[in-house]
């Protein structure tokens, strides 16, 4: 196993850390899986005793390496305090593994705002690119979505999100298989004239560039399939995430209570049919596109389902070369 | 019927115009309804042969007056456009009517854009109001929450997100019912440290202000019942707005789906249970708080029931003196 190959995975990170990490760990190398990972891919980080009891306790270590980390960050701490107090968590172990080229890639569940901030300034931006922007891939019953940026850059500028629509269409391309993908700025409607200055700036720079830009999409358009990238600030997107999150949970306990008072058996079933055509765990997670490594930032309620999505998202991110088609394809832009 | 009581309704605006306007105001008079309006109460404006044809087919006219207006805005013109060209469209007489004291409100399921720039050129704005704002109430399940701007100012200052707050309570507390309205800011995160520029100035005048502010709230905690009033920017408000709708129907789409593969026989009871709950036709639409006047602002895509609730709320809001609680709160709030 090349290095640059390997992923390492903050084992502390999570609401459910570190059982469900592991847990997902080994999921990912099972052999009963479409494409399991080699175990010596995966570098597990964060407390070495927890982390083998923990792996004992689940059956043994088919072949992970372990890294020691001292501390860790819990959801609570600020990035900046995090980053300050905290240089031993386990994501700052994990940053710096691969800033020093034992991984290429680092997955976590953990506190978000110090994982994007350690890897942002840790690892530093690709060449060419302005800022790092999040992106999460909904499923869509099979028309996958990516909109970013969800919380990077709240107070982004239009050069910004003309890099978030270029980047979003190369990892829809390289990692999606989403052969010409359409880009799209959400707004709050569709002439090139709504919205804000950001919003004007951004569709006249959106339209200028070699890209499928298919101009504004309002939020009653999102779900219908009008585009495989969607681009917007930080703070409306990361507003929208959460807002999806929150609004199909009241929306599918609302319709399990009328199954249950219709006595419906399959209730579970459908729940679960419909749950994963709207979770972006089904993807894996967040991917920090941007910066110089592969950065998956998964969400702080995974089960080892979503851990495993997430590993194998950095896996498919890292086997694509996203990083460099992206430094490729913003110097071919500014070229052109 | 006192002039000032008087609701003038734009029959020429929205998918269905003029038929659903004219069914929905005779829904609204109604004596089988709970509390119907009496028919003098409102004052029909757009092309007067047709609306005489209309409610002819319709059964008769039951004593509405109707006013005459030549033009129709129609939902591609621009504001600016609709405002410079079409003076005498059904929207432009609409407000007029209560502009000159024949009618205390307007309520039109046309061009939202058009609407809001005639209504607040038109009317003014109240005695200590800064800039007017759309709030938009979700019945959820008995709990109704109401969240504001739906997208009048897309680009607030802080002093405007704070009188959204204002207004928004004095709206919850005398036309819904709630004694002691939580009002609560959209952001990205809990802390008052959280958000952008504009939100961090917000929350702390907020917090200063005679209110009960519960301070940030995140996208997905705003369907749990956390706060009767949500404060965001009109252009946040929008994408939300739309976005709900449009995932709603997306969500709601995949559990017919699966019901009808279940061979499930209640699944349009089951639909519009669930609806009844999200569906801000429930509360008859969209008010435009801070103008001088009350202005009703309907989805373009209202049927009769959602016209009628539209005409209920105009009612309702006129009734309750609600224009008269907003001067009045926002002077004592200023006193204090």
């Amino acid at each position: 196993m090349v290095e640059f190959q390997r992923i390492a995975l903050d084992v502390m990170g999570g609401d459910n850390a570190p059982d469900a990490i592991l847990a997902g760990a080994l999921r990912a190398v099972a052999s009963d899986r479409g494409a399991p990972l080699q175990p010596e891919r995966i570098l597990l980080v964060g407390d070495q005793e927890r982390i083998e009891a923990g792996l004992k306790e689940l059956g043994g270590n088919p072949g992970f390496e372990i890294r020691h980390a001292s501390q860790v960050v819990d959801m609570h701490d600020s990035p900046a305090a995090a980053m300050r107090s905290k240089p031993d968590s386990s994501i700052a172990i994990a940053v710096q593994a691969v800033k020093k080229g034992s991984a290429g890639a680092v997955v976590s569940m953990g506190n978000t705002g110090a994982l994007v901030a350690s890897a942002t300034r840790g690892l530093g931006t690709l060449e060419g690119v302005r800022r790092p922007g999040i992106a999460v891939t909904f499923a869509l019953g099979g028309h996958p979505m990516t909109v970013l940026d969800m919380g990077a850059n709240i107070v982004p500028k239009p050069e910004h999100l003309l890099q978030y629509g270029m980047m979003g269409g190369i990892y829809a391309r390289e990692c999606l298989s989403c052969a010409d993908p359409r880009i799209a700025l959400l707004n709050i409607g569709e002439e090139p004239s709504k919205g804000t200055d950001l919003l004007k700036d951004a569709h006249a720079m959106l339209s200028a560039a070699p890209l499928n830009f298919v101009g504004n999409l309002e939020g009653n358009d999102m779900f219908q399939g009008k585009a495989d990238v969607i681009v917007t600030d930080g703070f409306t997107g990361n507003v929208v995430l959460k807002l999806l999150e929150g609004f199909a949970g009241f929306l599918l306990g609302m319709v399990m209570g009328e199954l249950k008072s219709h006595n419906a058996a399959y209730g579970g079933e459908l729940l679960t049919n419909v749950q994963r055509n709207i979770d972006y765990a089904e993807y894996g997670g967040a991917l920090l596109l941007g910066v110089s490594g592969v950065v998956v930032v998964g969400h702080g309620r995974s089960d080892a389902r979503a851990v495993a999505n997430a590993l194998g998202l950095a896996a498919r991110t890292l086997d694509a070369g996203l990083n460099e088609r992206i430094v490729d394809g913003l110097a071919n832009a500014q070229a052109e």
